[in-house]
Formats: C-alpha cells, structure tokens, sequence
C-alpha cells in the first residue's frame, strides 16, 4: 500500500471547507414556482382523534352506510378511483371526488370553490341528496344519541348539546392532518439531487416550460386559483358540471374550476371534474393539448408523467378508529328504507 | 406512633405463605364453558399485511365501491350495524352481516354454515351477485394488472399468476388476526374476581342457569353448532332465509342456523339472521321465549345485557393499508355501467 502524506494543518481545513461547501450546495433548497409539503402540526390530537371518527362514522349518513371514507379512501390516495362517486341509494356523483389529501392548503373547498374551507366543505356532503342524503339535524340527533361521542365533544368544546359546527370543526381539524410530505420531488427541492432521475427532471423542465406550472404551481403544485377547462381548446363533454360561474353567477365563469392539486395525483385516477381521462398519460395529453395548444410527443408526456409520480409522497399513517357505540335511542338506519322525501335528480 | 413489633422469620414466613396462597387463589383460572380468546398467533405477517389489503380493496368488487370492510366493519365491530347490507347497485342482503371478528373459532361460515373455513368463505361475497357481484376471474385479473399486488403475491405464494386460492388464503389468514381477547368476562375467567361487577356476575349466572349457555358456549360464547331459530316457539318473519336446510337439504334443518358468536355482541346490533332485534334488550327478550321459553323479568334481562357488555374485547388495531396503485392496463371500474347480465333478486 502506497503510504499517505499527512496533510499539512492549512490544506486539511481548506479541504474540509470545500467539502462543508459541497455540501451546503448539494442540500441548498431550490427556488422553484412549486414548494415542499410541509409535516401536520398537530395542536389539539383529542380534537384530531375526534374528526377521525366521525371521519369514518357511516352513522352521519341516512343509511348508515356512507362515510366521507367511502368516497375520500384514505386507501387510495383519498379518491375513490372511480369517475363518479356513489351516493345514497347508489345516486350517481354530479362530480369526480377530489382528494382530501393536501385539501387544506387549497384556496378553496368543491371543483367550483363555494366553500371557503374544509369546516365549510365538511357540511355539504352529509345533506347533499346525492351523497350522504342526511341532514345536519339528524346527523347531530345520532351523535347526541351515543354516550361515546357526547364525552368527546363535552370535553373538546366544553358543550352538552352537540352542534353542527363542532361536527365540521373537529373534522375539518382531522382532514388538516392529511398531508404528504417527503415526497421525491420535495427532497429534490430540498437540495437532494439524487431524488429524482434525469427523466423525471426533464419532466419537470417541461412542465416548466410548456407553461402547465402556469396553473400548477405552489406547495399544492394546484389548487390555489380557479382557470376555464379548455383555455385554446374546447373541453367536450356532455357532463353537467358548469364550474365557477354556478358560484359567481357570472357566464365568464363558466367551464371554470379551481386547479386540482397534482400533489398524489399517480393515485387519484382517474382525472378531470368528469374523471373522463384515465391515466396520466391521457390527462398529460388533453391539458397539453387544450390548455396550452401543444401536442406532446410520446417521449415529452412519458417524461411529464414520470416528473408527475415524483409528486407522490408519504402517505398518512391511519389507525382505523374504534366508532363509539350506538345506544338503545340511537336511531337504527335502514339503508332500504321508503323513500320518503323525492330525491335530487 | 405505635412501634409495631418485629415479627419473627417464622410468622413472617406464614404470612408471605398466606399472601402468596391468596395470590394464587385469586388468580386460578375458571372452570367455565366459555372459554378466554387467546390472542392472535401471527406467523405469516407478509401474508396478513397482504390479506389486509385485499380486505380493503374495493376492486375485488364490480363497482370498485364495495370492500369486505363495507360490510365486515372493522371500525364497527367487524359489522354493519345495519340489518340487511348495501350490496352492488344497492342491493338488499340477503342475511344480517355476521361479525369477522372471532370467526376463525367458529365451526364453519355464513349463517348456514355452507363454507368449511374462512378461506371457502373469502370467496363467495365476491361473485355474490347481489354483494360485491364481480367474478373470480375478473377480481383476479384486476389483481394481475396491478405491479404492487403482482410483486406480493410472488413473494409470498412463489408464483408469477395470481390465482383465486391465494386470494382467499391471504384474506383468510388477514381475518385469522381478527380476535378479541382481553375482555372483563375474560379477566374475570382467568381469575380476576374483580373484572366484571355484582350485577354483570348474575347476569352470567342466569345466563348459565336458564340455558342460554347451552348454545353460546366456548370461546366464541356460541359458533359451534347449528340450532333451530325458534326452539320452543315459533319465530315469526316474513326474511325468506331457510338456513340449514339449503345445504343439506334435510327439511328437518329448516330455520336451523349457527349459533351467532356473543363476543363483542354490544358493537354487532342490530340481531338475528334477519336483524329484526334492534337492541340487546329485545334480543335476549326473544331468545327467553322462543329458545327457553321463559320470559325474564326486567330486572333478570338487565342482568344478561350487563354480562353480555362483559363479553367486549380489545378490537383489533388495524393500520389503514395504502393500496397498491393501478397501472394504465387495470380496469376501470364503472359503478354506473349498464347491466350486461340479470342481477339475483
């Protein structure tokens, strides 16, 4: 073995400042128009536990059988992989269930945003007669019913009477949680070069680019403004959906939606506000195309969609909840039962 | 203070002997025909992890809505809470959803007792028409398309193709896991005289004493045979259920069922094959009668309920599995799509 020289006190540190620099460059963040996932801060975990429950409680729908699970399958990327969600008595979705995940750090709540909020949002689905098919009052007149729930909220809210707005507060306190840090894409924001591949980068270059970051852009990588589906382009479809302008009233708003989040978007399939598209590689297809007048070649969308599966990231780690038990008066759902009320059409 | 006299190794001696025997008294465990649950053995976790995901996996059904778990809620007591479950297209069940928790110590599944074992059972909700309503083949070729199961199964079953055994082996060992030891009665048989309280104890001695034991013993309180509905009396209802007698064939077992587990029986309401008993009060009214035919007073079926809420054990702690994401070749599932063969009614 050849002997080493030993290194001189002056090049010894000249040789550590070089590597602490290298270093500092490899891990430097990037600056770039989408941001990193940052972890929950969880401040109240009781409140948490709460919304976590009533979260998978079926119970707050009028058959018993529906919880925002079941279209919001924190399984599957909280979607439920199916163009149009089943509601009460298999009612048909008016609109491609959006992921929960990273909800919390959208503008706004719904493909059309009329809600300001998850607390907002939570409400809508349980009276919806296409969704849960309840309504607050009955859904609250259960929980009041079940000793479990009524400690939790005595002792969360520091009330005897339930309300509805302890129900969406303590689950849109829970949804907030539901966040996906560390993915790839984020380490390599963060100064880890290693954590996406050269394909994925030119991905992402492209996607730069082309202009899709245009829309897609912050920590959501979407869902922080609203813009028409078929900007040069005409979106057909024969899905009802009118966007924006059944909120603002304004025919401009027509066709208009707020950007889904590409945050997980390799499990929400399949995509659009129909969930027309079924794979990435079609939706890469149809936005290039409509949005932004550009026909991708084969090799630029495997590139943009690869770039895209980067932007998966940790998924949340969920302890199924034990559901307080019903009591003798908790009224017993009969998913069967007449129908009393028409339903929506 | 008082000086306490020291004592002599000889009393002391016979003290500790004293304390020890007490010890030893208290702790013996009972002679009972219920016996404890022992907790799950797991010997295979890649097999139960695996059986996991398949136990929440809505692609094993046509609709890509519907899980085991719909129906078999582990968040409910391994049930629906509902009398007749929500089937494909929102079909009616045909018989209340027995509980999976403890249903690997039972005899044999279903009501009927038509499947051996757990894994003979796995496959039969999913070409239930009216349940999951998919078919072996296409639940395993939705397998088949998705790398992430692919991968499992290779690793686990040593093959390349999925076949339909494996899949009922993987859920069967998953449902294995689902067991509930630890309850008060439990505590109370092993020896803690304390577990259980004065009433809740002449629960359980009216239970043994006026012959309810005599079906729900072992373990399971119950599973291990097949009895008539309707011993002294006749049960009157208009469920088209014939039990036992649809797979024997033998008249003399019409309206014979197994004998439903009581474990965990205060999470299952609502009772019976049919789910006509809303609550444990009404259930143990009927059974008093029409199994024994003694009616107990108020007092005596308060009794039984509070033994019976003994009988709750620790509920599996299930970690919410993150599913296998599909690849572009998997099928989409449509719960929406147009009926290409006649559904059972």
């Amino acid at each position: 073995m050849k002997k080493l020289k030993p290194l001189s006190a002056a090049a010894l540190a000249a040789a550590l400042a070089l590597a602490v620099g290298f270093q500092a460059q490899a891990q430097k963040p990037r600056d770039e128009p989408i941001q990193p996932i940052e972890p929950a801060k969880v401040t109240d975990p009781a409140k948490v536990q709460l919304g976590k429950k009533l979260w998978f409680d079926p119970r707050l729908s009028r058959s018993g059988f529906i919880s925002c699970n079941s279209c919001h399958n924190l399984s599957m990327g909280g979607s439920d992989n199916v163009a149009a969600s089943v509601g009460d008595r298999w009612q048909k979705g008016g609109i491609n269930s959006p992921t929960v995940l990273n909800a919390v750090l959208n503008i706004a709540q719904f493909w059309d945003g009329r809600a300001k909020d998850l607390a907002d949002q939570a409400g809508g689905p349980i009276e919806n007669p296409i969704e849960m098919n309840s309504t607050h009052a009955a859904a609250v007149a259960t929980l009041q019913s079940i000793p479990g729930y009524v400690e939790e909220f005595k002792s969360i809210y520091k009330v005897d009477k339930i309300d509805i707005k302890q129900v969406t507060d303590a689950l849109a306190t829970f949804e907030s949680t539901l966040v996906t840090p560390n993915s790839r894409f984020d380490k390599w924001l963060k100064g880890d070069n290693k954590a996406i591949t050269d394909v994925e980068l030119k991905g992402y270059e492209l996607f730069k680019s082309t202009g899709c970051v245009a829309c897609h852009n912050g920590p959501n990588a979407g869902g922080n403004m609203f813009m028409k589906m078929g900007v040069v382009q005409a979106y057909k479809t024969d899905h009802p959906a009118e966007g924006r302008s059944a909120v603002t009233g304004n025919e401009i708003d027509r066709f208009t939606f707020k950007v889904p989040t590409l945050r997980n978007v390799e499990l929400t399939y399949p995509y659009f506000h129909d969930g027309a598209a079924k794979t990435l590689t079609e939706a890469v297809d149809i936005m290039g195309r409509l949005q932004l007048g550009r026909t991708y070649t084969k090799e630029e969308n495997a590139q943009i969609v690869a770039f895209l599966k980067t932007l998966t990231g940790d998924q949340p780690q969920i302890t199924l909840p034990i559901l307080p038990v019903s009591s003798d008066k908790t009224p017993r759902p009969d998913p069967f039962a007449p129908i009393v009320a028409p339903m929506k059409k």
